[in-house]
């Protein structure tokens, strides 16, 4: 039964990646509403082949929508999923805004698709970083348990916006031109040619020296996996790559798992793609998953360092299933 | 007292930077001998004002010579380091050919130059990911001795040579102008944008599922810090950076140290550069290494997974500490 479904942040990075999505696994819609703030009002955006014009929003923009789809940073979704809620609208919430709050759901369908249910108008999606890498873990996890992770990240721009990626590309040319007096917006170093350990752009930094993004793997990981017991450390950091993230993860779990194993359970794994053959210089790149559903899984071994542990090499498209898809995939399985 | 000195592999990147460090830092040198394979000679190169030709590489180009420096790949060091030695020269090697040998040293100054005086004419020089953790590990290890470390790099195209250069900047631009028909030379995949878990770009896997770049973080981090104790695991990937290592090091101690106690040791570390401030954004970047001698590290903190651990960001110029200026150092000692 199609539903009235409206997106905010619609021109975004990930509100575009929304209408791709939506368009593409023929969602059931009735309605579509474009929302966006005042400065986007008025733009035209094609969807199925008709023209929507963005509209602003406002507090009564949800009147009638069963479905609202919100990616526009967590001060909007703050403010606005609660009048989207009392108009009777279910909120995908892809910020960071109600992720931890402990009756609301975080979800990765693959992962924990049964907290759904329990949701109160709003259901988090999770950060790109962490969605790929619990798809991952999952299936190990539940074969062998997982006591610790140390995760190490290499992160698309794209994560930050479409303005991100124009600032990524511009820096470029001027770099290969010669040029150092390019003007930088959002980042706080130079990003072409270069890698920042620091995610995102700004106020990163909290009191124990991680930034928001490495202690979001940490608490939404727990959280998604139902298990406060697994131990983790990250370390994020941002590459000169428009799309895709890509993770270097080494886990410690409590019984022995071996790498063929592992390769077997991820093999047929929901949302998992296995690529995995070295000797064929074959496994998991940012520009492979750009623009695929998957979650890349290779480069998987065993860590000789200790007794039971494994390294892997795990990549996906940060817009989609770090993003747009997964909220897609949520709103699917709430009709 | 000066002394002849001879540079096998002088037209490489790594062979150039030897020049530019040897000329700034007044290395006392009587007579200099440029040396590389056949296609090279007769190439002219300027050294403190003076053109000098490339000769070729024979048996015989050592005669007279005190010091050779060798950076022109394993299987020219395996061939002509014996008949150096046969002259009379001590070879400061870079490549990996005889690195492991039990009589060959393996030095990094900051960390093991008593080695030196062991040598039976060859000093190896290690892996450029190698050099600049062991810089900053050493400090540590002596204070609370590191029992694991877990290491994930991010390295600069240049440790490929000055063709990896030119094909991630050419590719780069095509990408640019939205061209996807490039021809690849060197890496396996498209470099630009991208990141590959893959080092070197050839013959990379061992049967373990390492790459040899892995395998040489173990094994050369136990030689030089002497301790075979330390278990260590890798995971090394290129990124489309020109020049700098970036690396995410994750240590466990067997004595608790603090996060405060590692920067005040680094802060006063040989070699080292503790770069240190997140709340003003200040960190290690690969830019920032670019051309510089030191180790830089920053984003000290500890890791909350366990009882003793840290977690730290550590960059370096892959070409200069990560290897013409290590061997350089190396031959200071000798004299």
């Amino acid at each position: 039964m199609a539903v009235n479904v409206a997106v905010v942040g619609a021109t975004g990075a990930v509100g575009e990646e929304f209408l791709r999505i939506l368009e593409s696994r023929k969602f059931p819609i009735k309605e579509l509403r474009l929302l966006a703030s005042k400065r986007s009002v008025g733009k035209k955006i094609k969807f199925c082949g008709v023209n929507y014009v963005v509209q602003e929003l406002t507090k009564s923009s949800f009147r009638g929508i069963k479905i609202a789809l919100f990616s526009a940073g967590s001060s909007i979704s703050k403010e606005f999923v609660p009048y989207a809620i009392e108009s009777g609208a279910v909120c995908v919430d892809n910020s960071s805004a109600f992720r931890m709050d402990d009756d609301v759901p975080l979800v990765v369908p693959e992962v924990n698709a049964q907290e759904i249910a329990k949701h109160k108008g709003v259901i988090a999606n999770p950060n790109c970083s962490t969605i790929q890498m619990v798809v991952a873990l999952k299936p190990i996890h539940d074969a062998a348990r997982i006591k610790r992770i140390v995760v190490s990240t290499y992160q698309a721009v794209s994560g930050a916006g479409l303005k991100a990626v124009d600032e990524l590309q511009k820096e470029t040319a001027s770099v290969l031109a010669g040029k150092t007096d390019f003007k930088r917006n959002l980042f706080p170093h130079q990003i072409a040619f270069n890698v920042l350990p620091q995610i995102p752009q700004s106020n990163a930094f909290l009191p124990n020296g991680y930034t928001s993004e490495e202690m979001k793997m940490v608490n939404e990981t727990q959280k998604i996996m139902g298990d406060k017991n697994i131990r983790i450390t990250a370390t994020t950091a941002r590459v000169p790559v428009v799309r895709g993230h890509s993770e270097s993860v080494n886990i410690e779990t409590e019984r022995k798992i071996t790498a063929s194993e592992v390769k077997k359970l991820l093999s047929k794994a929901p949302g998992v793609k296995l690529v995995d053959d070295p000797a064929n210089q074959v496994y998991p790149l940012a520009n492979m998953a750009a623009g695929r559903d998957e979650v890349f899984v290779g480069r998987i071994r065993e860590d000789e360092s200790i007794d039971n542990g494994i390294n892997m090499w795990i990549v996906s498209d940060n817009i989609r299933k770090g993003a747009a898809l997964n909220a897609i995939q949520i709103a699917e399985k709430l009709l």
